[in-house]
């Protein structure tokens, strides 16, 4: 039995697990970027010691899943064609992956930081549902 | 800056981390109950016993993920008025996390049990957005 | 060979990997919570920053393990006709479970909090022992 | 408020985190060793090939479980004096996480290797207890 | 005090864990990939299924670990000059992951194939230790 | 096909990973006390409180791998015959492991006391070396 409408994602989403199971989504790596982002702006809007301690903690390991959920992405999902159809996927996942770490999300708590990988994230999504439907 | 219409969830989610961030969306164990359903399709598919192993151990993992994914929101996100205000949420949460267990998916190569998951997962979607819009 | 009798617990325990081997024991959440409680402690009674940090990063992990524990115990140990027998089991759980969380020993270093989450966590202990016992 | 009497350990417990807490108890090792012999003896009683790679996957996390907990035991909970007074120590862990590993009950399917390991644990747990009371 | 002269790896190494703390390694992805090649060929080598099931689950952690070992080196230790002036690093990066992946080590039990995995990743030394160099 | 000279390591290196595999090196632990080391050197060198969090944080997770990494070659490697001819090598090992935890550089940003566990894995690696070689 499929999923209502309502509740369907936009697109039918394929692997991820590398089995591999060939359901794969960007939504991964987005939630936690978003999730990252409001850690960032809780952080700037609390001045409680303890509370920005935990703020570190858990954006620390935020970042390192949407990381990980990207590198999955690339070198699970994206084959030779699509490097090929798209020069620019390998900077645009190694810029995205900097993002994610110590020179990004991970070493600043400015919410325009988490922005930037939103916006890389979205450029890489876009990407993504193009090979889909092709 | 926001992302645009195209990429961006129907609504907007929040909270999943326990900071808490703000950011849950039921995607996640949605995501995982897609891969273990497309797991038990292959399996099946297949009469390599090497494939079907390695099907088995990665199976094992996603169910505990859809499992903890769950969890997370019937703990984290819904609060003392959901449970009144929809007074079977605890008895479905309850059945979907069973079904990512031993007596469900993780105990079950049937791509039914999956789809079973599925159902429950969309269920328990159905809830979740109509509070986040009320 | 059994153990001898002074190293037995009082009852004896039975599932908790979900193959199911059939051995839980509210212990496992019990030790993590006592472990909660004593950080709080030495928290409280330590001016050295470096120490505080380290506590808040490892109070953390084990809030997340005493959690993991008692959800294991609700979906995996607890069937329905407990839940019929125990009608006040749901939420003693999700009650036990955010005081795991950011609502409870996450979110605070007050040892009074890591003590409300041991005396959930030994109310669902005498719940366990009375269900193993009939 | 300190537990009531029925449901405390017969012993109190102290330190397992490395903050360190103080909380340490061979109870953690004890119930995934028993788990190990549950796993065991399910799948000798068990011909089903699915049920049987489940067993050994879960097998694999549980005795990499005990081995860690008694690691901490013998890292973190004995000091040089404990060495000195209890000269077998070093050579009763030593023994005891290998029974936890590839020449024990990871590489072995028989419930006796696992009550080897219960019983190591159980010579472990004498002397803790002997420590805790001096 | 440094490490005497004969412990002492042949270069310098600097960066591997994101703080970042500038100490970087590629032995770390080929220690697991020796371990990959050896436990393809005790697999080779054994008609035992316990043992054939255990060193496929072994075999899948082991090669997860080098895959995110390589996607470090990718991420965090390479910047855009060293993009640059090795113009295939990109794809060999892409290959090696591949590699490490189901379509490599993880969906084979062929220590060629493993071996192809250690080719790969003594490519990628090569350049690694030229830019440690310059 | 084996590595060419230059990137082999100075001794051939065997087995890690319980199945066993039969690939040991006492690098992974070395590699990563490197890194504690360089932790300390930059949270001594930096005054941003965000910075020296976010060290604290991972200086944690660096040591409990060094630890992990010195147990597995404690229990896995090292076989009673070592013992006999080591005598000193439980207490090098318990030591060594205590100083990759809280009474060392879990806690402690003290260079010299990352310098201390440094040491300590080299008389280890010295040992190692000695007994792959006859």
């Amino acid at each position: 039995m499929p999923l209502p409408r309502l509740f369907r994602p936009r697109h039918v989403a394929s692997a991820h697990c590398d089995l591999p199971c060939g359901v794969y989504d960007p939504a991964q790596a987005r939630i936690e970027a978003e999730s990252i982002k409001a850690i960032c702006e809780k952080y700037q809007a609390s001045d409680d010691p303890e509370f920005r301690s935990r703020s570190l903690v858990i954006k620390e390991q935020r970042s390192e899943l949407a990381k990980h959920h990207l590198w999955v992405l690339w070198t699970d999902y994206f084959k030779a064609p699509h490097f090929e159809r798209y020069p620019q996927l390998h900077t645009l996942f190694n810029e995205a992956t900097k993002l994610a770490g110590a020179s990004g999300v991970k070493g600043s708590v400015d919410p325009a930081v988490a922005e930037q990988l939103l916006t890389k994230i979205e450029e890489i999504s876009k990407i993504f549902w193009e090979t889909k439907q092709s």
